[in-house]
């Protein structure tokens, strides 16, 4: 049932007198729920309580933390139609997308329920004393990971699901034992609440103790920024656009105890057209990127929002064909009026940089809230003196930057800002032969793709989902895949600490049966 | 041979018109070599230099890097006594603890290389690619660490070789593939131009890239600044004090692109006393507390500042037999007058705190720059109203807070800000019933100790040295021991690339033959 409140806890509240309701792209009207703002002591409230959880949520064992999960799943599941409905209701997306981005979600949760089951993850690694050695005698030291505290987490507006309430950092932070304060996306209000009831009901059953995790509506900003300056919030997750995400790292920056803010900010993710994949494969490779262009809308991170080859018969080739297939592809329904309003500006601003030349644009749709896909063309040379043809389009529009030959293609890879994905597409023997092009753009981005579309981020440890500044605030870390969680933990050494006081995981029996750095060697026989 | 220019790679540069000199603070007068500031011209060329540097750099193997850092190892021990003598007449400290101290950088030099010859620390990750899967294919992803580029090393004025030109963090730099700019302690100028001609002929002699490392002296804030925000340093390490910890971090949080910043500041490292220890024991914790409190004239990040303890007749005759100790203990010159001029200040302040009462204090010594070691006592409800009483004071200085009861302690626990490490001190049977006070003090602490002294860290893969804030920047990652390495590594996921392509550590043959984990299970076979 969506009720508007916010969820303090397991406590539903809303003592606010600021009301706000989400939209309805697909038939141009407002939906009727109508949603409380957390006030700045609800705000404190779900902060404090979080703080109160973290002690047992930390030190409880991963396979409890793993049920929690597996149960949100479950209820998640539970919530059916409803669910769906209300999601297609505030995004415009259609319901294949939401389905889909659902068993993701599931998925997600089922996965790191697996990763942190066995705590191995959690790198338990044991020095045993040496009063012999010279010239001071060892001690013994045992190093393992540990929740860091309370997160805030911001839900993006692409993703309702899979980026959101129960989304890659809510999981993530929780599997690690952080307890989470999450600051719903106003866009997907109703989403996001029933999801946090499933989230709640989850931990109810698998008992977790109250305030591990909390629920805020906000519309503006306001929430979201008295929710970082907290004291007791320890850690942010955020996804979503480049001026929120930079304005959250700064403001955590300037907190009298500054703490890490992981912000993914996209990127136009550029891909790299060899000459012979063209000359071969020039159609084939057109309809595919216009597809991943056109995906969702174009409201994609990992959208290509840069297609970078060299001049010739295979780049008209493609630059006609994908002309085309854009031109002829479904246009999506964008998420909210403001969206579209966004993507209408910011791809007029690019249409009028200069010397770029339009190869496709349909111009405005009829449609209210319909994405017309635009491509443009610029020279390689005069992509490089303008930085603002860098700048992402949130929607499906995509640069194509021709280039004179290879030499100024590699020239246009030093030029690139950091990115979550670059992708080459050619022929296995000219990749071979482009080494250089693939170690520079290896410098750029988080991901490296060959042969593929960067749409579609798979969830997995091997996934990165990050990247050199601009595409996050910090690319030692990623927010898709299972390490994510490291994102939330911090080592703690214990020098000389007796058997009874050691976390299970570093006793001497070792009890749970992992698999342990010992003295420089992996066992998991007990000492 | 000391010149006092700068290193901008392996050529020797002075361009600038700003010397100085370094201070003998055992003989009260300045030493004669001068030094030349280095300019903003020069910084450029250095981190222009080490950015050239860097993709060479990265993609060495582990196994000549190891060499490289071996050959530093060589290189610091052929300066023999020279390096000694030097560093004995600009820091005022021994001869013995100049000797161990370079023993302790010879052996994390050792430490590191060994770490690195293995290049199963990248933690390579490969997931097969699965054309079957349902609803898509899975693509082949593969994850690896690779260094994150140049970064800006800050040496600590009171460790002129385990924490400054070839300590933790440029070794740990090194390791990773990340060359280094440093960024010379005024205070031993003399010891870091010798130490950095050492690994600049170490880089020679192992065939590095011209850049690995550049050596810049600077007298005051200025090189540091202007070196942190320039576009080339990708993340910065630094050890000293909170002001100057601080105004790195926030002045690299402002740039444009923003860059992690992991800064060491110190602690005050409190020390909890449980009654029935100094029941039985309280005569030789004493004389241990001060000898781990005047240890290098109490210069060290890990001095016990903070003892914690309950009123009676142990914690009375601990104090007492610890006054004795300390005003018998021999006193230790201080690194400069400035540091001496600081203790003596930061002392008097704690002394003038409320309620407050000085337990020892032997006056102001009549030699030069000797410390004279202060202890002061504090009722626990007096330390939990007064924050200042939290400061660290660099120098043999300590705080006795006497609590009325067990209940009181607890209380001051959670009254801690962000600390190094914490101890506790107690007999087995207390230290069990005390699990509650061990759980609270691990929430503020990066290490753990139990019946020790926090001075002395162990250079080792389990050691933590580091702590929530404001012990340091990041409390999720530490500046001493092989995990330090891994402040300067970002992963890099390559998707469905071709063999020909991908680096050696992730090929299917497993060239490197070392411990990959493939599709969930860690192995070393080929795929």
């Amino acid at each position: 049932m969506i009720t508007g409140q916010n969820f303090i806890g397991k406590t539903r509240s809303a003592q606010g007198s600021i009301h706000f309701s989400t939209y309805n792209p697909l038939k141009n009207e407002r939906n009727q729920e109508q949603y409380f703002e957390a006030t700045e002591e609800e705000i404190d409230q779900a902060v404090t309580l979080a703080t109160s959880a973290f002690p047992a949520f930390r030190e409880s064992a991963g396979a409890e933390r793993a049920k929690f999960l597996r149960a949100i799943a479950e209820e998640i599941s539970r919530l059916g139609d409803q669910l769906i409905l209300t999601y297609c209701r505030e995004s415009g997306l259609p319901e294949g997308r939401a389905i889909g981005e659902r068993g993701r979600t599931l998925n997600q949760l089922q996965s790191f329920a697996h990763f942190i089951e066995n705590e191995d993850w959690r790198h338990p690694v044991i020095e045993t004393a040496d009063a012999e050695r010279q010239p001071q005698p060892r001690p013994d030291l045992r190093n393992v990971l540990f929740a860091i505290g309370p997160v805030a987490v911001f839900g993006a507006g692409n993703f309702p699901f899979a980026f959101s309430t129960a989304g890659g950092d809510t999981v993530s932070a929780l599997a690690a034992g952080s307890p989470v304060v999450y600051k719903c996306h106003p866009m997907h209000a109703g989403t996001s609440e029933l999801v946090a009831s499933a989230i709640i009901k989850a931990a109810e059953n698998t008992g977790m103790p109250d305030g591990v995790f909390s629920h805020l509506h906000s519309q503006g900003t306001t929430v979201g920024q008295q929710l970082v300056v907290h004291s007791g919030i320890k850690a942010v997750g955020f996804t979503g656009s480049m001026a929120g995400g930079r304005a959250l790292y700064d403001l955590a920056g300037q907190r009298e105890e500054p703490i890490p803010v992981f912000s993914e900010m996209g990127s136009v993710n550029p891909v790299f057209l060899l000459p012979d994949a063209l000359k071969t494969n020039a159609d084939s490779w057109a309809v595919k990127f216009a597809s991943s262009i056109t995906l969702g809308a174009g409201q994609f991170c990992t959208n290509p929002g840069l297609l970078i080859g060299i001049a010739g018969e295979g780049l008209d080739q493609f630059a006609s064909t994908l002309s085309t297939s854009l031109e002829n592809s479904e246009q999506g329904t964008m998420l909210h009026p403001d969206i579209h309003q966004n993507y209408l500006r910011c791809a007029s601003t690019q249409k009028k940089q200069p010397n770029t030349r339009i190869v496709s644009d349909p111009g405005e749709s009829d449609k209210n809230y319909k994405a017309a896909p635009v491509l443009l063309t610029v020279s390689g040379h005069d992509f490089m003196q303008n930085p603002g043809l860098q700048h992402e389009v949130f929607g499906p529009f995509s640069l194509l930057v021709s280039c004179s030959d290879l030499e100024e293609m590699l020239d246009v890879v030093e030029t690139l800002k950091g990115q979550l994905t670059g992708t080459v597409v050619g022929e296995m023997a000219e990749l071979s032969q482009n080494g250089e092009l693939v170690k520079k753009l290896q410098s750029k981005v988080g991901r490296l793709l060959f042969n593929g579309v960067p749409t579609g981020v798979e969830v997995s440890e091997a996934m990165q989902h990050g990247g050199p500044y601009p595409a996050t605030t910090d690319s030692r870390f990623t927010s898709v895949g299972m390490r994510a969680i490291y994102r939330w933990v911090r080592p703690v050494c214990f020098q000389d600490c007796p058997q009874s006081l050691l976390p299970a995981i570093l006793k001497d029996t070792n009890p749970l049966s992992i698999n342990r750095k010992v003295n420089g060697k992996y066992t998991d026989h007990p000492l």
